[in-house]
């Protein structure tokens, strides 16, 4: 499948991908829906307002919001009726309705250059998981030794606890490095900036509609309750985080900032990169997983995903951006639907906007580490950066940038599915 | 200070209370926003439409709306001018607008028993601390011993974290067992309806006005952003939490319910109880806190905060609540101002509506903790019912009842503050 619309060959946003977000425009409009196609964004509430939509949306009207929640909400025959039908108005054969009329698309079509992205949705709660089993054996390793590595309960179920939803923010917030307390080996705590803020290389997804409280998603309902994906960067503060988490988990040294990027690729759009997860049997060494959780394969997804850097005199000397870690979301062990039925198996609700994320992707090479905790191996193996300069963790001034794609082809050659960026730069902390 | 409408002498309503919540009428109305006073209910909306609160409000409506977070916003001053107003239209010798006015009385006034009430708030997030020092040994004791009870941090910073907020419930909704995984000692995890449902006695705060994300609140300024209070039950499955919350701490072993009682009661309705706190002095043997935890006394809270127990049998007997505990919020060692400071301390923003929760509330005597698993040490010793019932722990058809008050006195006599009740009743797993 091509677009009418010109889309540079290497762009992650090509017909077959057109994820969701909320954007604005520059000449200060209002909020609203679009989707990304190349360097270009479809405004959805220009063509719901014509009617162009009327038939996909039963219609309702779901565009002109500030965020996707109702849209989300809809469910998943509805998304794939809208996703359908923009295929069809962005095609070079189909429906002429936008390809041939020049005002329309003067009105619908605006240049990302020239809009501002929100969060693409009011987030009701946000759950992290803890689903890469490299990473949880990276750190078991290095808290508690290389026996005691994976905790009991890791094969059983998808480990998760809540995050904060108030400092989730769109790609490109600047993140003020958190102050908190710390505990030196032999002293007393004490107060002031983190000097270990690191990043999480995370996976997120939206749930679309809701459950009701007390009644549980199964594992056959939950495609139609997951609404897309979003790349997650779960800033932490190594020394805040060691010194309050036992016994009831991460707090201040997580929930000071956790960015996501601004484009929400639907779920079907990463059905071409489905592939056979690690077995959850016991012919491959892992306890078969109790009946709730067990899921058909393909069960898991073939998502390149890297963390890029540039620190502030690399920006100043036109430096490309060091590629510290290439990962992929193959490396999770439990499935985005595992989690959500976990996470509502007890009745929890969970409601559309939702956001739930993976916990850090890592492989089992140390370039493919989805942290510097683990690149650097807690600060024993500095990365060098192309400046000279190296890093333990992040200093002041450093960007950080995830990104994440697939390729894949149909009829009409290659395309690459993508994520686009999220990406923060480290500002000091405040006051000192 | 006494009312000119009928307040019976026992009543945890008084005029020096007038705490918010949210009701609607049973003819269909939609929700609106009082403050319960007596056994009746003034419709803030009313007064609100009439101009009786325009100088106290500064014309800014807020009153005819589902969630009381847009009053909470407005801050302290505010908070205070409305207060100070609704004292004066409902005192027996104050502006005689309400008082002498038969048709507006008519109108703004609605007994309780003809409301339902709903949640106070849109809850951005909500977060549960772990301030009792009691139960923090308590259970401590239990999981790792006596020696290493309290961990490390405990006495340098309140322990926290992100509880579930879409599972947050207003008093009366009922409680659907929760089903989940759980570990028997030397057996693999099963799955099914936990055998271990127990209560935490709790006391929560809405915040007011938030902050900036990177600009935490000082202690300074705390109380500018504390509305008000409300008890809190955390209902937990203890066979849940156990075999999940390492290392992240406990999630699908709270978040299927935590229960609210509907009245908000005023921060500054609360000034009357405030007492000294446990010295946080190394003359006590405790270690001074960091400076930005430091406040100034009295910081405590002299509430008395009881927990009754019926069974279906003893109900269907019409045999009267079995007080099972009586705790006070007098034991909580870090106070609802020092959770704040500290939860901001990194830059994390609060918002409008955010709900915090103290854990929970266990005095020194085993009659006074906070939740079945201390009160019958992890089942060791039963509780025996009037109805000659034994508990460990909760049996489908009990109903909990968490009710919290305090007394004082001004010219006029003696007056009870109070917080109504929490209550909810198990119901049985759903699908066996």
């Amino acid at each position: 499948m091509r677009s009418f619309l010109d889309v540079p060959a290497d762009s992650p946003f090509p017909i077959q991908n057109l994820p969701y977000g909320v954007f604005s425009r520059d000449d200060g409009s209002d909020p609203a829906i679009g989707v990304r196609i190349g360097d270009q964004v479809l405004d959805l509430a220009v063509l719901e307002e014509r009617g162009l939509l009327d038939a996909a949306l039963k219609g309702v009207r779901v565009f002109n919001q500030p965020t996707l929640n109702a849209f989300m909400a809809r469910g998943r025959l509805v998304w794939q009726a809208v996703r359908a039908r923009l295929q069809d108005l962005l095609s070079a054969e189909g429906d002429p309705a936008l390809r041939e009329d020049d005002e329309l698309r003067d009105v619908a079509l605006v240049s990302v250059a020239a809009v501002t992205m929100h969060l693409p949705a009011a987030i009701g709660d946000y759950t992290d998981f803890y689903s890469s089993r490299q990473h949880a054996t990276n750190v078991g390793t290095m808290f508690r030794g290389p026996e005691k590595a994976l905790m009991p309960n890791w094969l059983h179920l998808p480990v998760g606890y809540h995050g904060r939803a108030s400092s989730v923010l769109i790609s490109g917030t600047d993140i003020v490095r958190p102050k908190g307390q710390q505990k030196p080996e032999d002293a007393p705590p004490l107060f002031g900036p983190s000097k270990l803020l690191d990043i999480e290389l995370e996976l997120g997804f939206f749930v679309g509609p809701g459950n009701d409280i007390g009644t549980p998603i199964t594992m056959a309902e939950a495609p139609d309750h997951i609404f897309g994906f979003v790349l997650v960067n779960d800033w932490s503060a190594r020394d805040i985080q060691k010194w309050e988490y036992v016994p009831l988990g991460p707090f201040l040294g997580k929930n000071f900032a956790t960015s996501i990027s601004p484009w929400v690729v639907p779920y079907d759009a990463l059905a071409p990169f489905r592939i056979e997860g690690e077995p959850q049997t016991p012919e491959a060494g892992n306890p078969e997983p109790l009946p709730y959780l067990r899921q058909d394969e393909p069960r898991s997804l073939d998502l390149t995903l890297d963390v890029l850097l540039d620190s502030a005199a690399m920006r100043e000397a036109n430096t490309e951006p060091a590629r510290v870690a290439r990962s992929n979301a193959c490396y999770l062990y439990w499935s985005p639907e595992q989690q959500l039925v976990h996470h509502t198996v007890n009745g929890c609700n969970a409601r559309p906007g939702d956001l739930m994320a993976s916990g850090t992707i890592s492989g089992e090479t140390p370039d493919s580490y989805g942290s510097f905790l683990e690149l650097t191996w807690r600060g024993s193996k500095p990365i060098t950066l192309p400046s000279g300069e190296e890093r333990k963790f992040l200093q002041d001034g450093d960007r950080v940038v995830l990104t994440g794609h697939a390729d894949s082809e149909d009829a009409d050659g290659p395309y690459r599915v993508g994520f686009g960026e999220v990406e923060g730069v480290v500002r000091p902390a405040r006051g000192g």
